[in-house]
Parts: structure tokens; sequence; C-alpha cells
């Protein structure tokens, strides 16, 4: 039931970049669960982690490696997340990186592994191995897609986004892939999100640009407030498609360029979003007015994770009652309840902290209606703000993490 | 589908308090939701209240009267929260106190009263002054099921508990009420409680016993994160009983007493949870061996709002690395992921920070069957420790919270 997420983009080949999805059984038969992609040499990567303290063995493999040398290969399972699993889970996460390493020619320090899907259980490493040989006989450049459908877990549709800019006359491509649908309220990054371009960007300002964007894109969407012990996103620049190095983004090639990495972003962190557990709504909640910028995270983060909040989003009922009462128990020391005014989809429902004198229910249910819902908190007391994307409580959210292991 | 919570007790009467519980007609038909209590006079009287910046119209005039006057009557309406209702909401709550100070002689300020249902809704305040006449003929000393009744919202039972002890030779009697089933994460009370004794008490000291013992009863519960706007809990010794004034309570009948008094405000906590909206579960979420009291306290509540683990205990599936997912994420800084251990109704769980050897799949499963889950995690760290009440997250909350207002 994704919120308008539509059919995957043809992304096109991207320089530099080669991929492919197999079938290692597991997950359910016929489903694609482990990913191989295949970086050209000299790309820059940089990486952001989870801040989970529980974060998974391939999350602390792939923070030594990185550190250590320039990666060559990702290997990404499904099925298993490999986290909770002490020991023999790094020694696992180590293993499929030694299998691809020696089949590859490349050091063991050139491979970064990615794992998701359930907590605590062995991973099936034989399992993942045993299709390595065959992944790097398929290798290609194109079809994306399912590099988007080997990665994911209870997403309903596989999610990519791309954009091309032109940097010194050159057409260059932008272009990702990302899953997660529960356990979603990234610190730092997504459950699995990987973005590639042929560009040629500086390591470090690579790595700075990935952090920014990510504090305006995964960073700010929620699902369940529960932050996952694997989220991962990778950015490559292969520099394949010979371009002059991008190391400023302030300006020219380098600002388009950051534009164009920010809007993957933000398509692939909301499509997490649209293929939430169970959702219904896609909710846009932008606090403005505050003194503080992390008053304004802060309050908005309280809205989209308060169960009555988004039952009520569910219901399409505008019960607006309780967004005030999350407001008043988000923690803004310098609230004023009385310049707080709220909006839903541009309808005026509180005015200077109680009901707006225009406001009746028709036009609060009208405004409500919509799949895509925006809710604008202006606390009046400041000119700072943020926002931060996130779905309803549906039945199919119970349903789907009551039924996960069954 | 209350867990585990019994008939209504039969309260005896306590001296110097009377009620009454009227039909005013802003629930439906044939619900009780106006409640009048009458205090002896010179009873001492002790309230804490919600910290939600957007505190209720009835919260504001308590806070006022408590500071200036002894009071003698508490009226309490269900079915609207006079909450997010500006200043006509104040103007409704005071015009009900001075209707029933008129009505009585007291003065305005000895009325305290009490709101709980929708928020945003004008206070019916017509129908509720319209039923106090009647409601000061019917004033009697027992049948404290029907005050219970009065001051239901969502609750499926109404809720209240007594002890009796021996101070100087006399049988005293604490005995009280309380309402609540969703939005619930009391911080300072709850959604109204109300805890009556006839033993004599000093003020101050009954401010700091309540406070107390609110700490280690209300504000350890939660339903699902959300604190009201109207939680009030209000404490009142009358010294009918004509026994000598407690003002320590460190030794002697004064220990007695307070221990009687936080098992009184314990079962009222832990009645809310039984009947939180939706629960086929009470859950106690112990957490231990931390550095700090704060820590335990954080860890505790952020398990106990995991809708991941919620699901999970709803569905008696012993998904337990969600429990470890969110030890990890609950932002303790000194955790040592390797000393932690977890354990479901007494099975072993997680050792060491990974999967216990002891652990197998049907212990796990056997662990998680019953209506009452106890859940310890040990961070094996320190000596600190606290405790949370909690519920499951069901398809019957969703519905509940969906269809509230309908």
């Amino acid at each position: 039931m994704a919120v308008g997420l539509g059919s995957f983009p043809v992304i096109p080949s991207i320089s530099g970049v080669r991929f492919a999805a197999m079938e290692a059984g597991i997950k359910k038969a016929n489903k694609k669960d482990v990913v191989v992609f295949e970086l050209a040499e000299g790309s820059a990567v940089a990486g952001v982690f989870t801040q989970n303290q529980f974060c998974a063995a391939p999350v602390r493999v792939c923070r030594e490696h990185l550190a250590k040398a320039k990666p060559r290969f990702l290997v990404i399972n499904t099925g298993n997340a490999n986290a909770g699993t002490g020991k023999s889970g790094l020694q696992n996460a180590l293993h499929t990186c030694e299998t691809l390493a020696n089949l590859t020619g490349v050091s063991l320090e050139q491979v970064l592994p990615f794992s998701t899907g359930v907590i605590g259980e062995p991973l099936p490493v034989d399992k993942i191995t045993s299709v390595l040989p065959s992944a790097l006989k398929s290798m290609a450049s194109e079809g994306w897609s399912d590099a988007g459908l080997g990665i994911m877990t209870t997403d309903t549709l596989p999610k990519g986004a791309y954009r091309q800019v032109e940097i010194a006359g050159k057409v260059i491509t932008i272009g990702g892939i990302s899953k997660g649908a529960g356990m979603i309220r990234p610190n730092m990054a997504t459950m699995l999100g990987f973005i590639f371009t042929d560009a040629a960007v500086d390591q470090m300002a690579l790595q700075s640009l990935l952090k920014q964007t990510t504090d305006q894109s995964f960073n700010r969407i929620t699902i369940d407030s529960d932050t996952s012990t694997n989220d991962s996103c990778i950015a490559v620049a292969t520099g394949a498609a010979q371009v002059p190095v991008i190391t400023d983004f302030t300006q020219g090639d380098g600002a388009l360029f950051a534009a164009a990495f920010l809007e993957v972003m933000q398509e692939l962190a909301h499509a997490i979003v649209r293929d939430g557990e169970g959702a219904t709504k896609f909710v846009t909640v932008e606090v403005k007015g505050a003194e503080q910028q992390s008053d304004a995270t802060k309050t908005a983060f309280e809205i989209a994770h308060s169960p009555l909040v988004k039952t009520a989003l569910f219901a399409s009922d505008p019960n607006w009652g309780r967004i005030l009462a999350v407001v008043g128990r988000a923690g803004v020391d310098s609230l004023n309840v009385d310049t707080v005014s709220i909006f839903i989809n541009g309808c005026e429902i509180v005015r200077e902290g109680g009901r707006s004198p225009s406001y009746s229910e028709d036009a609060g249910q009208l405004a409500m209606n919509p799949e895509e819902i925006h809710i604008v908190v202006d606390l009046g007391s400041g000119d700072q703000a943020d926002t931060v994307w996130t779905t309803d409580f549906s039945h199919e959210y119970v349903t789907i993490n009551a039924e996960y292991r069954t």
C-alpha cells in the first residue's frame, strides 16, 4: 500500500559501477537477496552509519575497512541483519569479505559488507559466499531495479532515483537505491542507501556532502521511531565520466552537483516513507517560527512519532488537539502557547494556541482526506525551521510487525 | 480487554469525604459524566499536574486555587478536556467553580475543577452546572464505583484501590480512584487520580509524599508515550479519623502510612495500564545494572515506547532483537554492549550482548505467552535500577484511536 510511489525509474548506467543481484535462498524461494557492486579503481567512497550502540557486525567491519582502504566491492545481503550476533557475527562478515577478495584479487579491506533483516539469528554465510562466483560472472551496468529488489525486506516496492547534470560539457549521472519500511528512524543514515555517480568528487568533499544531505533526507524521516542496528548509507563517485574533480559545492558545477545529489537523497528517503509499513498517508511535518532549529527538529519528530497523531492520520480524523498536545510536551523551553498556529494542508486549525475562528469541522475533514498531508506548526517565536517526513499508523503496521517472523 | 483487572473493590467510606456521580449528557445517554467530591473543612490537599505546556484550563485553575485556599470541593467532568480552548476555556472552568461555590457557600478558590475527554472542543458548561444542585442533594460516602465510572473516557472498567492501616489504635483508610487508557505517559501525574484518607497528614508532608509516590507509580507508566494536557493527581487527608497528625514518613505509623499510600498509588497506576487501550498484555520493564538511575529510567521508557517491541508483545513473538536494538539506541553513554543481559519472564535470552547459549526459540515462545510479561534488562555496569509498566500494541489500539471521535 505504498503512497504515491511510482514504478522504478530507468536509471542509466553509471560509468565505473557494475553490479549483480542473486538468489542465495536466504529469503523465500525466487527472491533476490544478495547484491554485489563493483566500483572502478580510484573511486571516492563516503559512508555514514547507524548511531545505535548495538550496531551490527557488518557496520563495524564497514567502518574499519573504510578507514583503511579504497573500497572496490560492496556485498549486501537481505533476510538476516547479522546484528546481536557477537564474535561469530564479526567472523561471518569478515569471511564474506575474504571470499569476495580472494575471488577478485583485491584486499580484504577493499570489500564492504552490508546486511539487513532479522536481528539475532546467525548469518547464513555459506549461502552468501556460494553465489559470489556466479555474481561476478553476471556483473552488468544496467538493470538497477534488480539491485533495488535484491536489498528489500518488508518493502513492497524497490526504490531508486537518479538525476543528470552537465559538468564541463559532459552529462554526469547521480543514481542510487534504498530500502527500508520498518525500524525506520535513521540516525546518521538509513537502513541501506547506496548512491553512485560517475562524476569525480574529492574524497573529503564527498564525505561532507553525504553527511550534510543525509541530515536533509534520511535523517529527517521516521516511520516508527526505532533506529535500526544496520543503517548504512554509502556514496560512491567513480570519476569515470572524466570530468574535473569537484571540491567545492558552494558555486558553479559543484553547486549544481550538490543540488542534484540532495534531490536523489531526498527522493530515496521519501520512497522509504511512502513504502512505510502499513502506510496509507505520506506526511510532511514542518515546524517553523522556532527560536532554535533544534526546537523545530524536536517538535517535528515528536509529532511524527505520536501514536495518537498517527492513528488520527490513518482515520483522516482532524483531531488536531492531539497535535497541540504533542507541541506542549515536546520539551521546547521557550514555547509560548499563545503564539502557536497549526495548519493542515493549508487549512488554519489553531491560531494563538486555541481553535482558529475560521476553523470548521468540515474544513478540517476536507484537509485530512488526501493521501499527502502537510502539517505546518508555526511556533511564532523565531525564524528557525525544520521538516520531517513520516507516515500514519494503520492496522496493517500492527499486522506486519506482529507477523514479521512467521 | 483489560489485563488481569478484577472487579471494583468495595472501598469503605472515608470520614470527611462525600461524593455524587451524575449524568449530565456530555457522554452518551445513561453514562455518568460529572462527579462532585466534598472534603471536610481543614482537609490537607496536595496535587501534582501535567508538565504539558498546553495544559488544560482546569489544570491552570487548579494550580491557582490550590495556592490560595484549602479546597472544599472537587468537580470533575469527562467527555470534554477543556484543553486548547483559550480564554473561553478558562472562563468556563471558573464559571463551573463559581456555580458550585455559590450553591455551597464556600469561596471560588475552594473549588478545584477537572476535565478529561476530547481536546479542543468548547466545554458544555451549562450541562455541568445544571446537575450540580441535584449532585449536592445526593452526596454520600459510599458507592465508590459510581465515582470511578463517572470519570471514565475510553476506559473499559472503573479503577479503584484501598488499604487500611492502624494508627494510634485506630483503623484509617486510604482509598482512591483513577482513570485513563490512552494519551498515557504521565509526567508528574496521571490523567486523573484521586486518593483520599481520613488520616491526618501535615500539608507539606502530604505534598512531598504525593510527589515521591507519583514517581514510583503514575510517573512510571506509559501506554502510548503521549503526555496528556489534563493529567492531575490529588491527595486528600481529611483528618476526620481523629488520629495524630503524620509529619514524618521515615518511621513508625508514618512509615506504615506511606507504604500503604504507595501501594494504593501503584495499584491505581497499574489499573490504568491493565485497561490500556487495546491492551492484551501487562508488561513490567525493569532495567538494572545501570551506572545512573536516569539511564535505567530512559532505557526502560524507550523499550516501553517502541512500536516494534509492542507489536512483538502483541504477537507473543520472542523477537528479542528488537529489545536489543532499543537498548542500543536509548542514548546511554556508558553502555557496554558486551555486558548486557536480557531476561523475559525469567528466561535468559541475551548474555554478554548476544544470544544466550541456553536460549531456544521454544523457551522464548513459552516465556512470551502469558498475559503478564516481566522484561529484565541488566546493563551490567552499575547498581542503579528503575521499573516502568506498559502494554502491548494491538489492532484494537489502532481501532480505538482511529474511531475515537466517531
